[in-house]
């Protein structure tokens, strides 16, 4: 989509709010005459919150979710990637723990051949954030301007790093606005501030994970199925090819929860080692990566095709490629003795056997932040050091006194508040129960 | 009601904002902490913007839209009228076109014992204002002093001033961020609004006049009767007898609109004449007054009282007395030469027979507004001398080319305007219609 044409009449703020109030469909002309005057600074914040909130209490339609993203995506810049001749394809969670699949992903699918220009997010409130993960590596540097993140891409086929003050301004304003005024939680707006950053990124297609279950900030299957239906459609609209997994966060991905921690796993992984629901899912988003790329036939054999360069080592050795062209310390990858250690480890038994019923997912995650590897308020600094290994996942079955967590802790009270927040965490019941499927439903490209 | 008692905790304005947009019932803590952060400044606007508009699309309850008046009426001085051992009673109308009942009742209410402290508002849009009225007659002074206000009130049972600063001041505040985020809007906020400044003026008991028709803000008479009963209930929570008459508003009240105009009919009602419609309401408002003030046994004795009152001419003698008190010049009451005079007239004339079928009542206060008479923003002046005078009324014959409408007026471009207006304004009929009621309901003290 382009910007719409020039004004064919003053667009005022009051009046698009009256109209979004009283249940009107707004025109992309409204909308984008909104933003814009917004991020400008022509239009006051009183203003946008009013219509932020008629916004989450009367939604939008497609066309109005479309328009809202588009005039979000263009009040920034759009990067150029056509100087690389390989399809462009991104993979965006919103967010779990324990869920490091980023750092498998981006170097797995430039394994493959398809390019990777991934901007990501920091951990804020119970979730991990993919720079506060990559930052534990020694000098890793995720604050690249745009002409060297676009020359790593050229070289290595996958380059990470942070959102940049260029792109989509209006998310980052509107974003601050929303934090204080409770209109957050709306998945036309959700879908708007995603889908802006991530098409800013000048991909062909994306694949969106989005999570759901205790962990997730979607609880619910139908709140994931309704923001991913959004969020595909909005992307197609535009021109992308999108697809959405729906998958499981009713528990931590992985056994590992924290950020030099997760580097291991996700290495692991890429070792053709780590937790079996982990792997199982870097494998499936990766076989939809490799297919929207361009370069498997089908996801299955996206899927196979990933499995194998993981086993010849070509999908580490990206890894390790990316790294080093970042800044960081190469050696960190193939020995995680160079990777921050927490001083001490506290471990966590099981009082009774049985078998795990569930693990409190949001619980963990805000014990890791309780630790220090997560930030409460976006200007906290984090420990890359700390963080939980968990020893058993839902259906395991556990004796009485076996290992249920390990803490790997720098404070000795904060280590007593996490103790505390575990133990509350397990539920043990007599006889396993049902799992939970980690894939929940696919939505698009169907 | 008192205010709640101080804080057991910090009352966050994020937390009250989600509450309320998911539908929940705020506390009455919750509410004027609220409110007293926002009158002291400690509470940006666009917090409260956001928490504006989900009131308005969540609606309140009850205690909650008592919980707010409250809060309003205690932002600021409540006057002390202990002193005056007379039942104070004001009547409020929620505004229309041609209604200048204000002028008729206080001085009718206040000669039959009743004290009558009235502070009223401005013009605005196609609405009058009772000040504006009262400004029309020469030296006339709207903005007096609280005490001075006292003063005329002991001597002569009636006062009317504008609001002061120290009344309400959070309404004041609230009001400006509505106006400008498309919040006006509510009946919750609209009751709060009225309610908390009127009761700041220390009455024992008052008379709500909600309007309904093409010319009120409430069209609908179910509109009109769901915020006559939620005004009606608040003031009963806060211990005042209130009784409120929705009545019609689809034609202008009495036959002249503009400010010196209505004074001129104002006065004839008090001597006795003027129009039956304008008539027959002041003495029903009034059969109220008197009955909530103590004076009468019944409102039709009220009525009968009020009907002696003028006939006698005592009310005409309260209003010139209250005239000169508030520094106007009294001979203006008799000789209405003596108000100020638009140069020019210029009459409508029927462009066919037949009976007069409506009136567009919104387009009539607008033509007003158009000849300056009105104001369509705070800070315009308005033309005391301009104005309208209907010489039919719905439901009236009419034969071809007799007279519709006079025009005073001062710019021949506006007049020009004005005359376009009002020809399509009227619409005639073959036969007679079935009039509209007076007075469609009355709620309250049933």
């Amino acid at each position: 989509m382009n910007p719409p044409s020039p004004p064919a009449q003053i667009v005022r703020a009051i009046d698009v709010i009256r109209k979004k109030r009283d249940g009107g469909e707004l025109s992309r002309y409204e909308i984008h005459s909104l933003v814009n005057a917004y991020t400008a600074g022509d239009i006051p914040d009183y203003q946008v919150s009013a219509w932020l909130m008629a916004v989450v209490l009367r939604g939008m339609t497609r066309p109005e979710t479309a328009a809202l993203t588009d005039a979000m995506l263009h009040s920034g810049d759009v990067l150029d990637l056509s100087s690389i001749s390989a399809r462009k394809v991104d993979k965006h969670s919103t967010g779990g723990v324990g869920d490091k699949t980023s750092l498998v992903l981006a170097p797995l699918a430039a394994a493959a051949g398809v390019a990777v220009p991934m901007i990501s997010g920091r951990g804020l409130g119970h979730t991990g954030g993919t720079l506060d993960k990559l930052e534990a590596i020694p000098g890793f540097n995720v604050n690249l301007p745009v002409a060297q993140f676009r020359r790593i891409l050229e070289t290595c086929g996958c380059a990470m790093i942070g959102q940049t003050a260029e792109i989509a301004p209006a998310d980052r304003k509107l974003y601050a606005l929303r934090d204080v005024t409770g209109t957050v939680e709306s998945p036309y707006l959700i879908c708007a501030s995603i889908m802006s950053k991530k098409l800013a990124e000048g991909i062909d297609a994306l694949v969106l994970d989005v999570k759901t279950g205790s962990g997730a900030f979607m609880k619910t299957e139908d709140d994931a199925a309704f923001l991913a239906e959004l969020m595909v459609e909005t992307g197609e609209r535009m021109g992308k090819e999108v697809v959405a997994l729906i998958t499981d966060m009713d528990q931590p991905l992985g056994s590992m929860i924290g950020n030099a921690l997760e580097v291991v796993e996700a290495v692991e992984v890429l070792r053709g080692e780590g937790p079996e629901d982990l792997r199982q899912l870097c494998l499936e988003l990766a076989g939809w990566m490799l297919h929207l790329g361009g370069v498997s036939a089908t996801v299955e054999d996206g899927k196979r095709q990933s499995e194998k360069l993981i086993s010849s080592g070509k999908a580490l050795d990206k890894f390790r490629q990316m790294v080093e062209l970042q800044g960081g310390d190469p050696r960190a990858i193939d020995d995680p003795g160079k990777l921050p250690q927490a001083q001490r480890t506290m471990t966590i038994s099981s009082p009774e056997g049985g078998y795990l019923a569930s693990l409190k997912c949001e619980q963990i995650g805000t014990a890791c932040v309780v630790l220090g590897g997560g930030r409460e308020r976006k200007e906290d600094s984090v420990d890359p050091a700390v963080g939980i290994v968990l020893h058993k996942k839902v259906g395991d079955a556990v004796s009485t006194g076996e290992l249920l967590a390990t803490i790997h802790y720098n404070s000795e009270a904060r280590a007593q508040r996490v103790r505390e927040l575990l133990e509350v965490s397990y539920q043990i019941a007599d006889s396993p129960l049902e799992k939970r499927p980690l894939i929940h439903r696919i939505i698009g490209r169907t």
